[in-house]
């Protein structure tokens, strides 16, 4: 891995010149596609243009993007002033009466009433029907504003940077608790409770609803079945592999960490699934670089595994993205045949799952530099480190 | 109120005559509507019909009814084990290799297997566009699932009780905790981690997927602005109204206690709109009744704000459902115009909103029974017992 210098972390909120600078990149891609207007429902994407972050539930916010002039923002009454405190940039807001709303005072009316006489019309693929069924004129399925934030602007590598390190300092919290005997649900409500108070100190003003911390480890017993947290009761066991995870959204900026770890001791079957699992995190590390193609790295790690009997142990690909969320694309797969570039953000977590012996799997937040990569995230990672004395 | 005896609170996990029943309720519907099958996107209709929860990513999960037979899921291959784990009921799964997948892999290619022959097939309004328009034959836009879901089955009335007595719990301890000069993210840690803390000594496997605790006051000063939380440093003052905020979803079900509240004294400004909410919320509470519109409970709950001078100060409806989710269909509003009946649940929360005064509002979670209604959730409610000496 290079040597270059980690980003300055930013704690600060975003200003008008880079909202405006997000909004340019999303136009750019509408005038690819001959859009007169482009409409947002995601709450991820109206965050990324607004810096305002909604709560998901029956009241629509829509966000309409023209080809040019100011953002507007069709917001339910209730929430006006709340959309006012959050948002930058210069967005116009067009408030509807509630949800639901008597004739002619709907959303959907004030949608129609934004968008104006805007003839062709992108929309994203998560759009819902009942959004996308109000929309006028010729509709174009196409994610402009997904494809302008997966290379990240030089602040959001600096707040991507601020997440990380506070995932860093919980991850090391996190392993400072584990001992045998353990229960989950403890480490979890220490640890979280930290990386929240941690955010809080270095950003008074963080957007709760665009925070989530997240902060717990699987037994040995688990640990095969990746998303499994069914029991928070669970308790640590002697050896392992235990599989740590942290995984959060500081303010609005995803990051995590992920270890495979031992207490006191390393089972003789864990060594070589362990060994094999090290070698491609280092061979998706050499790969993950400018110019190279997400699918080949995805497809070396599979190659690795074959090599070694453990492709069926393979449950998922190599990577994913961060940025305004912690998972999100691109992706590093093998049916992914994209190119690399600098100001990317991927994990790096090749996984491999025995049944009887456990999950195998370290996780990064990796920044894709001009010649090479970065992981903005630092956690012990070879097995004499990752092994505890508890 | 009637005086109907408080439904007894249920802490198992649905079996499986439970989400037969609800499937039977389902399709019905589908029956009415002539489908051949249904297509289920949104988490919380798959929780309704599967007890498992995913939490939504790139990675689609999608649920088929067909209008005979086991239901059909289509999961990613990592999520297999997880979905066994929790699911209840007759489901076969269905899985794919990861998302993004190479072709003849994807889970579209499951899902429209899945589908076999149907030829109409009916899907949510939430569904979004990326999942609806891999749907092959005559799609049809219809909300069978939340149709059944407005009344609920009676294990669902006693897993509401429950999350009405931990949030009844947690809005106590709230209130005791609550002085001028106390900061609201103080409050917020210790109470969320109580009802918490109760969820799991209650039901120890609870899906923390399922579960969410939130628990705010909203001092004078921004009380008037409903969704404002935007600092969570904020200080309780003398006087108020402050605001109380109890939301939580608790392993699955919703239930909310809001209330207006003040801190040794009361100022002159708030006593006339206080009353006038507390009369409005009389009006609701006898008019949510079997048999009323909902249209006309919110009408009647307009005409007295208006009446005294206070329409504009209204900014939402008289009430939104609770559920599988704490914020859903049916809604007590204006344009909303349907019958009530026994086993729906309505929160019950008119609210005045005055810039300069504050926020007057008392939220509960309310039943709606065979002969009038009955609060789930308890808290003082009028201004003596809402006004603390501290």
């Amino acid at each position: 891995m290079p040597s270059s210098p980690l980003p300055e972390p930013i704690v600060s909120a975003p200003d008008t010149s880079e909202m405006a600078l997000r909004l340019g990149r999303v136009r750019e891609r509408m005038a690819g596609e001959g859009l007169d207007a482009y409409v947002v429902f995601c709450p991820d994407n109206v965050f990324y243009l607004t810096n305002f972050h909604n709560y998901v539930h029956e009241r629509p916010f829509v966000l309409v993007v023209p080809k040019e002039g100011a953002l507007r923002f069709v917001v339910p009454h209730l929430e006006e002033e709340h959309v006012r405190v959050r948002a930058v940039g210069e967005i116009e807001l067009v408030r509807y009466f509630e949800f639901p709303a008597p004739e002619g005072e709907a959303w959907s009316d004030r949608l129609r009433e934004a968008l104006g006489p805007a003839a062709r019309i992108g929309v994203e693929s998560v759009c819902p029907l009942q959004v996308a069924d109000e929309i006028p004129g010729t509709r174009v399925r196409t994610d402009v504003v997904d494809e302008a934030r997966m290379v990240k602007t030089a602040y959001e590598i600096g707040r991507l940077a601020h997440a990380s390190q506070v995932v860093s300092a919980g991850h090391q919290e996190l392993m400072a608790g584990c001992k045998p005997g353990e229960m989950i649900i403890g480490l979890y409500g220490s640890v979280t409770r930290s990386m929240t108070a941690r955010m809080l100190g270095d950003m008074p003003n963080a957007n709760m609803l665009a925070s989530s911390f997240a902060a717990v480890v699987q037994p040995p017993s688990v640990s095969h079945d990746p998303h499994n947290f069914t029991d928070v009761f669970m308790q640590l066991e002697e050896a392992g592999p235990h599989v740590s995870v942290i995984n959060c959204r500081v303010n609005g900026y995803g990051a995590e960490i992920e270890r495979s770890f031992f207490l006191n001791t390393v089972s003789e079957a864990a060594r070589r699934p362990f060994d094999v699992m090290m070698e491609a995190r280092r061979i998706a590390f050499d790969r993950a670089q400018p110019g190279e193609s997400m699918a080949e790295v995805d497809q070396a790690v599979r190659d690795h595994a074959e090599k070694h009997g453990y492709l069926d142990a393979l449950l998922h690909r190599t990577g994913h993205s961060f940025g305004v969320t912690g998972h999100e694309a691109p992706f590093l797969a093998v049916a992914y045949d994209r190119v690399i570039e600098p100001g990317m953000l991927f994990s790096i977590e090749p996984g491999l799952y025995l049944p009887g012996i456990g999950g195998f799997r370290h996780s990064d937040t990796v920044l894709v530099t001009e010649d090479g990569n970065l992981s903005l995230t630092t956690a012990a990672d070879e097995l004499d480190a990752v092994t505890y004395a508890r």
